[in-house]
This record gives C-alpha cells, sequence and structure tokens, in this order.
C-alpha cells in the first residue's frame, strides 16, 4: 500500500504516538504552532482513566469517559489521526514504522504509550486476577463482579456460595482502593433488594496490600482515613500482606510468619504495572535506559539521551531529575509533559530554547464509595464527603474539555440521590478476544484485532 | 445440583420466560397478584429494543437502552428472576427444563422468548450482514460502521476506498430506514470534519426494499414523506429490489429483469425475522400450530389449544383473531398481550373468567434522522419534526418507568443541540465470541457462553 502522507509540506512533521493523556496534550498544545503534526493510536478514543473504575463498577457506560481522537482534534487542522499501531522505530533515519502503512517520516517524535499491567513474574495469574487499564478490561471486571451474584444465587452449596460472594482486590493504590470501596458499595447497598436467596450484605471484600498501609505515597493521615472509611463500607483491608499465589479461584497470601488461602470467585488485579511494548524498542534503537519496570528514564527536556529529537513522556517516562523518585504515573503529570515537549519542539522550530521541565505537584486524591475520599492538597489534607466534592470538581473540570461529559456529571447527581448503578449490563466475555486474534479477511480488517493481549480471561 | 426453589407456598406457581416487554409487563402486572412468579432470562436486563439502532450508530450506550431485570422487579417480593436458559417443557407434567437447574413446576406458563434474525434460507449472509436483535449485534454494527471509515481514511486504492464508504441496509421496514437515516447522518454531518484524506460526505447510503414502498405496513402517506426524508439525507431508496446474493462485501440485487451487483463494505440486515427456539419446542410439546415464520398460533385468551395454561405473548405469538393479519411484531402489542395474560392468570386463580384478548391500534412510528419521523395515528398522520416531538415523547413516556432513563432524555437534547455522537467507540469484535461458545470453568461459567450464536462475524 502506498503511504497515505501525500500531502507534501515544507512544515516540520511530529508524529506522536498514543492518543492518552500524554499524547493528546502534545497535540492539542501543538494546535496553532507551524508543525504537521500526526497522532497514532491502535483506537480510536482517548479514554479518561481515572474514572475506568467506575465503568467497571457499573456506574457509568464506557461511552460516558471516552472521547474519539478525531472529535477532540477535528478543529486541529495540521492534525492526523491515524489508526494504526507502530511497530518499530529508527531513530538515526528518523522514520516510524506502522503495521498498516509505510514508514512516516519525523522530525520530531513524542512517543506516549502508557504501561499495562505487571504481574511481577506471574503472568499465569492474568486469567484469574484481571487488571484495569482498558474499556474491555472495565466490562470484563464488571461482568465477572455481578456474573458473581447471579452464580450465587443459584448456588445451594454453603461454600461455594461463600467464595462467589468474596471479592479480593490486590493492591491499595488508588484504583484498588476505589474498586474495593465500589464493590462493598455495590454488595452493601446497590443490589442487597434484588435477589431471594442470597444476602448480598453478607458478601466478604478484602483489599490486599503489600506495604504497612494504604495509599503508600500519600501521608499517613489519608491512609489512615481511607483505611477507615473502607471499613465502614465493609471492606477488609489486609496491609503489610504479600500475594504469593493466584490460582484455581483462591488466592495465597502471606502475613509474617502465616501464609493462607481464601477462596474467591471475583479476584481484581491493581498492584503493578510494567513499561508498554515501546519502551524495550525504544531502549534497543536508542540504547536508552530503562527502570525497573521498563520505563524509558529521560533527559530534563524529556527527551532520550543523544536523541534531542525524540521524547518520551507520560507513564511510559522516568522523569528523575525532580525529587527523590520519578514522577509518578498519572494524569497530571503526563498532561503537563505533553503540554511542555509541544511547547519545546513549536520554540525550536523558530530557534528559541526553552527550560528543562519541572513539575509542581498538585496533589493527590482517591474515592472511597458514592461519596467519600481522601484529597492531599500539599498545603492542605480533606478525608470524608469535602474531599469528595473537591475530588468531583478536580475531574469535571478535566472531563468539560471533552465533548458530552456534562453527561458524567448528571449521571453521578442521579446515582448520588437515586443510589442507583444503571449500568450493570453482563455483556458478553470482551477480553477473549483478545487472545484468539481472529484471522480477519483482507486489509478492511479492524484495528482491534491488533490489540496486545493484555487482559485473558478463562 | 439441588432445585433453588425451595421456599414453599401453595399460592399458584407462574413461570414467565423471556424479558422482553410481554414477560416483563406480565411479571410486573402480576406484582400484587396471589401469586408466585418466576421470571427466567438468560440475560440479566430488559432491552429497550426500539431504540437499539441509536446504539449501532453511536448515539446511545448499551446501559442507557438496558435495565437490569432484577432492579425493575426488586419490590416485587413475589417475584425471582433468575438468569437461565429453558431447555425443554413438558406441558402435560407442567414442568420447564432448564439449563442450570432442576425443573420448575408450574401452575401457569407464559411464554415471550421473541423473535430472531431470518435470512429467508441464506443463513450464509449473517457473516457479511448482520442483523440487529442484541446488544452485541448494536455494538458489532456499530465497529462495522465505524471502522469503515477509518479504513476508507487508510485507503489508497479508489475503488476499493468508494465500496469502503457504502454502506448497505437491507430491508425497508421502521429498523431499516431509521438505520440508513443515521448513518446517513454520521456520513454527511456527524463524521465530516473528522478525516483528511476522505470526504465522508461523498459515502453512499442505500436501502433496499423488496416491496413498492418502504415502510410497507404503514399508510402510502408515511411512505412517501419516509423516502423523501431520506432521500433529503442522503440515502439512495431503492423499491421493489429483491436481494439475491450477498457474498465477499457485495450484494447482488434484482429489479425487474436487471441484475446488479454492488461492492459495500458494511451491509446490514433489517428484512426478516425468524421464531425464537421456544417456539419449536412448544409445536413439538404440545403440537400447537406454528406460522410461515415458526410464530406459535394462539387462541383468543393467548394460550395454546388444549393447554389453558400455557400462553404465548409478544413476538413469538400470532393472534389471528383481529383483522386480516396477526398482530405485528411491535412492543405495545406484547406490552398489552403481558397484561392481558397476568390480569386473566389472577383472575382464574379466584374464579373469574376475562374476555378474549383484543388490541386497539395506537399507531405506527419511524424515525429518520435526528429530527424527523413519520407518525401514523390512525386518526391522523404526521412527518417531520412534529412528527419526531411525538416520537420522542411516546418513548419517553415508556421509559420513564425505568431507573435512570432521564440520562436518555438529556443525552438526546445534548445531540440534538451538539451535532454529536458521544459513544462512537469501536470497541472489540464482540460478535465472534458467540460463535466459539469458549469451555468455561465450573459451574461459575458466565450465562453469556450459552447465548445462541444470533450473530457471527469474520
Amino acid at each position: 500500500m502506498k503511504n497515505t502522507q501525500t500531502k507534501q509540506t515544507d512544515l516540520p512533521h511530529v508524529v506522536i504516538v498514543g492518543g492518552g493523556f500524554g499524547g493528546l496534550y502534545a497535540a492539542k498544545s501543538l494546535k496553532d504552532a507551524p508543525v504537521k503534526v500526526t497522532l497514532i493510536d491502535k483506537r480510536n478514543f482517548h479514554l479518561f482513566q481515572p474514572l475506568l473504575y467506575q465503568v467497571a463498577t457499573g456506574t457509568l457506560s464506557p461511552a460516558d469517559i471516552a472521547s474519539p481522537l478525531r472529535v477532540i482534534l477535528s478543529k486541529h487542522k495540521n492534525t492526523q489521526v491515524l489508526l494504526d499501531k507502530v511497530v518499530d522505530i529508527d531513530p538515526d533515519a528518523k522514520k516510524v514504522y506502522l503495521e498498516e502503512r509505510e514508514a512516516l517520516n519525523y522530525d520530531a517524535l513524542v512517543v506516549a504509550t502508557g504501561v499495562s499491567h505487571h504481574y511481577f513474574g506471574n503472568d499465569q495469574w492474568q486469567n484469574d486476577a484481571p487488571g484495569l487499564k482498558t474499556v474491555e478490561d472495565a466490562l470484563e471486571m464488571r461482568r465477572r463482579i455481578f456474573t458473581a451474584f447471579e452464580a450465587a444465587e443459584k448456588e445451594t452449596n454453603p461454600e461455594k456460595r461463600q467464595a462467589l460472594l468474596t471479592f479480593i482486590v490486590v493492591g491499595g493504590g488508588p484504583t484498588g482502593v476505589e474498586l474495593a470501596g465500589a464493590i462493598a458499595e455495590i454488595a452493601h447497598q446497590s443490589v442487597k433488594d434484588d435477589f431471594r436467596d442470597i444476602d448480598t450484605t453478607q458478601a466478604k471484600i478484602v483489599l490486599f496490600e503489600g506495604m504497612e498501609r494504604i495509599l503508600p505515597p500519600y501521608p499517613e493521615e489519608c491512609s489512615v482515613q481511607a483505611q477507615k472509611s473502607l471499613e465502614k463500607l465493609g471492606v477488609e483491608v489486609q496491609t503489610k500482606t504479600l500475594v504469593t499465589n493466584i490460582a484455581d479461584h483462591s488466592v495465597t497470601y502471606r502475613q509474617g510468619e502465616t501464609t493462607e488461602t481464601i477462596k474467591a470467585h471475583t479476584i481484581l488485579w491493581a498492584a503493578g504495572v510494567r513499561a508498554s511494548f515501546m519502551g524495550k524498542v525504544l531502549a534497543e534503537r536508542t540504547k536508552a535506559e530503562l527502570d525497573r519496570v521498563g520505563r524509558v528514564v529521560v533527559e530534563s527536556d524529556l527527551s532520550i539521551k543523544d536523541y534531542p529529537d525524540v521524547f518520551v513522556i507520560g507513564d511510559l517516562a522516568n522523569f528523575p531529575h525532580q525529587g527523590e523518585r520519578p514522577l509518578p504515573g498519572v494524569a497530571p503529570v503526563a498532561m503537563k509533559e505533553g503540554e511542555y515537549v509541544a511547547n519545546l519542539i513549536a520554540k525550536r522550530v523558530i530557534g528559541v530554547k526553552v527550560k528543562p521541565f519541572s513539575y509542581q505537584d498538585l496533589g493527590s486524591m482517591a474515592v472511597i464509595g458514592q461519596n467519600k475520599a481522601v484529597v492531599d492538597l500539599n498545603f492542605a489534607r480533606f478525608s470524608g464527603f469535602i474531599a469528595w466534592i473537591i475530588w468531583v470538581f478536580a475531574h469535571i473540570y478535566y472531563l468539560i474539555e471533552f465533548d458530552n461529559k456534562l453527561i458524567v456529571m448528571i449521571q453521578w447527581a442521579w446515582n448520588y440521590f437515586t443510589q442507583g448503578r444503571g449500568a450493570r449490563l453482563i455483556t458478553i466475555n470482551t477480553s477473549l478476544q483478545l487472545e484468539i486474534n481472529p484471522p480477519q479477511p483482507g486489509k478492511e480488517s479492524t484495528p482491534q484485532s491488533k490489540q496486545e493481549p493484555v487482559s485473558v480471561s478463562a
């Protein structure tokens, strides 16, 4: 097939790989720059990942937190969106190789492909304990959570029924805390009147965390508040607990010298991430240094050493030039990095230098249940309902930039007052497909079939 | 496994199979009747099928038009919802056999399992031309429609590009008209600024109808208005056209003596339906008469001849006692039949007879695009914007009974003013799974794996 990039212009060509927070904000910030921009993503939408757990737990629909990249960028006349997958790069020839088209030449390359789940060398746990990165992951979690109650209603053996009503979340970071809180609310509130043969308030929700407290990067005060709120919702919080095995609908864990096994139908993974495929490619082609989880260690301007035209931003980047630890893999960091790189590139075209990247941490937050949160704004800390209000406005502020997100706010208000969960459809097992990679007829094949098998299910 | 129906009561047991409009309204109407009700469905939600085309065309999310059956019926303390599939019945022993549990005994049985697509003996067309009955069907249609534009943006061969931008809808009933109108709006309005290498307003949308006008059961005036509105949106309407073959992304059709073939990447089937599996079961076990498409011919009280305790309602029923033709397979008929049968059963318990079923037709309606419709209210006919307003209120009236459907109204208003289509996510090929029927571990297997392979895809 011929290269479709036939619109010849003399403008520098910026190629951005990945339409998450980092890549999208880089593209948005280049709107009026004297460059031609190509944004490549294997999916046709940007996903507002901080709210993905609400899709997994039946509060929102996928479309509520996803916007087509083409729509967000339709007014950017210098920008083309390509639905494709980068398979390799040649940083010396300045070329990006794609799965479905001829290679693209770039003047600047921005890689923002993020991370996927990491099972610490136990990839066989994936089947039993899916993680939460994609829309399909979220629908699979939703399917498992709500199917568990249905199966429990059918089950007459008390032991099996208890396993069906046991939900384990591995990992006490924000995602784990948010998932555990939401599942507790489902079991103890949302579905409690819906079954006839089971009492869903008897469901057991356990949150495992290896460190000595949940939300380890947060101030201790937040961790304590979060644990209290979770316990009030009915979550059993087990800290200093290492999961040593997951198999056959059970979790084996060690606490000090004791090792125990608990039966659970639903096990959700929120414990670790690993850099995406592009990290390896960059390391091979540019000799860039990778950290322990495969993230690319970047220079103070987010470029790769010896390759000033190749930038890595967002969760895939390890930016070690500020504080003791690299910047965390959260949306605000990715957005600021995207904006910084866009500005650097636009300035470089006109021969102006910019200062090294620096990030002003605005704080962190996590939600616990439908109307509680913990928020650390550095200068002040909040918990409970006030924290939740802050959380809502912080999220609405970013969501509002996209097209139809007013709906989300109304949906939240509605759910808040009705205690409802409208999106609790059990649909078909969405993750299996990713494993199968069906042969596709001709080149009109779907981009989805090339999706990496990030989540596989029994 | 033991029968879970262990709550012994002396109340008559009404078993309802299917949670569509017929079955759900039967269950709802039995709320205060002195009976025990069991509603069996293989899915955990009721689907508001008249709006399914809006999911297929990216206006609504599945959860917007689906409500969990347990939620709708949670206040019905005499009612249990079972997620299961009926595999057989014994009308003499009054037993219903289930896939995952012991058989249930019934005092009255209401069968409301509806219809699925019918390819008039050409089941091999299914792959190329999926139909629209389930949530998965709708997501598959959505995936095909939006993937076609993406593939066209990549394609450089003009002939192949044109095939990718050709959309064919087979069948000019309400669903076909609604689909064709929506696709024309997508191509000519929603996505027209989103691509750089294709002009989506060049897309060709063709509607094929075998009869001499679209919407054949409607008054001729409505058909004429509908065709005009469709043509204004950019749909090519081809009546008196018989599709003779669908294969390899092309449709062969006959008009009079002429036979032609048109290449099209996206072909959607809205032409025929066939009774579901339960029709055959009933015919075998009760000797009930089936009509040409497998629907069960019922008595004037909707029961089966010689089996006064077995009722068939909704799309699966052929009720020939009123007018020249059997009642049409539409939601209002199913709802009225459900209410009638519920009342009959409740009255029979106390020894009171009821009159034969009769249906007062309130009219028919179909939507063309985002703000036009045709409405036939028997006493008056409307088309255009006024008809659309009538259509909106008629649908909101029924939707409002479910939980979170206020959202739908707001979403419509939003879409109407912004011309937006928020739900145009391309997600994984959802229909393949149905074909595969993966082996499921143990009995906690998902109910979805037993779904009939109603839609298969390449």
